[in-house]
């Protein structure tokens, strides 16, 4: 592969639009050295994010089956979130989540991944993990924005549950690519 | 795996906040059946986007190497983009954003998959598809806001390049989840 000198466009000025709790949006003029001159865009700013898929000594995974409010429909996803401030790592951020949204714990945790949701116009990232050992240690703790069930399905059922679109989330499905490559 | 009635929250109101060229941003408030209470959620609305894993009759994948506003920097991706009005469908947008970014046209078309990108708050899916025989059949066609430069490598040699990090972009390494569940 030869790089044929496709390069990084210079920021010529930047302006907030609007805070949306989970995002604000940015537009932003960058000089294009193809053109020599700027072009707009708009940048959607948002905290990194993370995923786990969360595994039971019996090679279960530990599914969240929740509503969701962009496409108004209820999903089957891998536990995941937002990094927070005080989660002061990702690590934390997911052993946090898979807490909260599955009342389980992990024995052992393996980094898997990193992708760019979409490096198009969204600025974050998200980390995969592998969390082995997974048990229930109490209850679900959702916020008032979640409704949550928990689903242990087994780790050879994912595969036909991609295809037959019960999962559909692109961030769940690069995890389990991860996985399939780490293997 | 039993359902235990989470269900999809009822529209009490909602409020576009502002449109910015790729999307616009909504305020919806949402009734939770667990709480009994409003909520409110900030929802990205997006047209709905297409990729494509174009192959090469050498079994080589036509890739993009290009410059991304949203993380400032310079990604390699398989061809994608929105589904445009006057384009009528997703196929015959991704024929476009094919010849477009890479100059290429191809023999037969087939559909993998779809996913959504992120239903937490975006209500678009992205489909992708597979395209066979890609030839070369004129230059590519840049727009202002598009710096980018074609590269052939290997079907083989894709792993590698999600491994390396090389590859980032969440929907690709989906892309290519969904041609190794089809094989």
């Amino acid at each position: 592969m030869v790089k044929r000198g496709v390069g990084v466009w210079p920021l010529v000025s930047r302006e907030t639009l609007g805070t949306f709790k989970i995002f604000s949006v940015r537009r932003e003029s960058l000089l294009s050295p193809r053109t020599g001159r700027p072009h707009p865009f708009y940048v959607l700013e948002c905290p990194d994010w993370v995923n786990v898929i969360p595994l039971t000594d019996r090679n279960e995974v530990v599914l969240v089956r929740q509503f969701r409010a962009g496409t108004r429909a209820v999903t089957l996803e891998i536990p995941g979130g937002g990094v927070e401030a005080h989660d002061g790592s990702a690590l934390a951020a997911i052993r946090r989540e898979l807490r909260e949204e599955t009342g389980h714990a992990a024995r052992s945790w393996k980094r898997l991944g990193v992708v760019h949701p979409n490096p198009a116009f969204q600025t974050n990232r998200c980390t995969t993990y592998l969390a082995r050992g997974c048990r229930p240690v109490g209850d679900l703790k959702p916020d008032a924005g979640e409704d949550l069930a928990v689903e242990c399905v087994p780790l050879r059922s994912i595969p036909g549950l991609i295809r037959s679109r019960e999962i559909t989330h692109s961030l769940v499905i690069a995890a389990f690519h991860f996985l399939s490559l780490a293997r």
